[in-house]
């Protein structure tokens, strides 16, 4: 695949898209760990959620999105969302002829590396864990391992309402885990780019026995080491003002940036609203 | 405006639609008041909620609906979604040659005949409550009646999750309702089309004393009414296998199918999923 493909520019910028703000985790790791590269940020904040939407529509978001990404010439796509990941990277990856990662390798390649047990929990949305998408590639890696899944869809809601801490989203996150604690995984991936922002409430549910797996931070060190061997890191530092960071929604452009500022610590200044389906 | 009007047929059919399952309590409004009459249902289920999006958004999005509708040659159109009524019925019924009704207006005067101190609370999306349009409304009435609005983010959500009678829906709802409580409202207008769902749970936790208010109940009135006044009743009994209800969505018609059963006792066979981007 890759032999073929024009050998894009190493500075342009790397293109993210969520459905919302949780692909903003993703971001920030990039963020930690790249310094010198560029970001065109999407989310797709008009038609979020997308966790509990079918497979053909999430494709047809998508696709439309990384249209809207590739007039910035961006050199890469990181689908930052683990519904997309799942149901839309086989058609994407057939019609683009740049680089692209999905959230759900990354995380199931490192939830197989720290599992001693075989027991690995996998908890996201409704999408998500419908599509199977964790455990098929789970299972290409180790196939004595055992997956269980757990969707989880008022995690999204209760941390877009701020309740980060809170004995709701305890009780709720009780609710869901308990069936994953009584079967004894000793592994959790964090299968919905917003659950990282709930680290805390969950790790304390599970437990110290049970690892916590963040496929953000892990999408980061493979985007890397990816980035690394195609010859594509980025080699300017930016230069003061110089726009390194740039963030487009579908829409209530204001409240992303206030969200996304509580997140990133790198200062958002705007976020400018696209009327994706035009794309 | 009514005269240049074409008369309809008042035997075609009455077109409603939500954001998603929600506008459904109005449906069942309809036909339980009025069971000579078709209903073509839309729940824009791709993109729900809209309770967090722009007025922008949302009237774009009422806009094509309608186009959609239009095409079954609907006599009526019943906006049974308040963000939808807050935010794009002004401009629909700048573009319509048909009448159109919101579940607004309806639910705004009964609030107003049945307070006793002038003291009303309404609940519903960040968007309708943010659009001010129930104070807007009220104060046409009468302007010595003191609104008292408060956004529910969660209601939603927790309904679509099906939690209608269960402790965190109980422990949200009373934070929500407090401060409305100790203001000493004695109406309380359930301004989003999902609440009528957690009916029991709000009744309970603002006590006997406070009047609800079903904007879904009045609107159907109000279109009987309506209806009436332009000698558009449809006057031909149903026959068996006639396809008096049916059901349009924008995703998941399956998942669709199932929550409208157990709403709805009139026996929905299916909902047919349509992509409303190309209208």
């Amino acid at each position: 695949m890759e032999m073929n493909r024009k050998q894009p520019d190493k500075n342009a910028p790397i293109g993210v898209f969520d459905s919302g703000v949780g692909g903003l985790t993703v971001a920030r790791e990039i963020m930690r760990q790249m310094p010198n590269e560029k970001i065109i940020y999407f989310g797709d904040t008009a038609r979020v959620p997308y966790g509990s939407k079918s497979q053909e529509t999430i494709t047809r978001y998508s696709e439309q999105i990384v249209r809207f990404l590739r007039t910035f010439q961006v050199k890469t796509i990181v689908v930052a969302c683990n519904t997309a990941s799942a149901y839309a990277m086989d058609t994407l990856e057939k019609h683009i002829d740049i680089p692209i990662i999905g959230v759900i390798r990354p995380g199931a390649r490192v939830a197989v590396e720290v599992t001693r047990n075989g027991r690995i929990g996998v908890i996201a949305t409704e999408a998500t864990i419908a599509s199977q998408m964790y455990t098929k590639y789970i299972k290409e890696l180790n196939k004595d391992v055992t997956i269980y899944g757990k969707a989880c869809p008022l995690f999204v809601p209760l941390v877009e309402e701020g309740l980060l801490q809170d004995p709701v989203t305890d009780e709720i996150a009780r609710r869901y885990l308990t069936e994953l604690i009584d079967i004894d995984i000793d592994t959790l991936i964090l299968g919905c780019t917003h659950y990282p922002l709930i680290r805390s409430t969950l790790g304390r549910i599970v437990g110290e026995k049970v690892r916590l797996v963040n496929p953000a931070y892990e999408t980061a060190l493979e985007l890397k080491e990816m980035l690394g061997r195609l010859d594509l890191l980025g080699d300017e530092p930016p230069g003061l003002g110089s726009n390194q960071y740039r963030f487009y929604v579908s829409d209530m452009a204001e409240k992303f940036v206030r969200f996304a500022n509580s997140i990133i610590k790198y200062g958002i200044l705007s976020a400018k609203a696209v009327n994706i389906e035009d794309y």
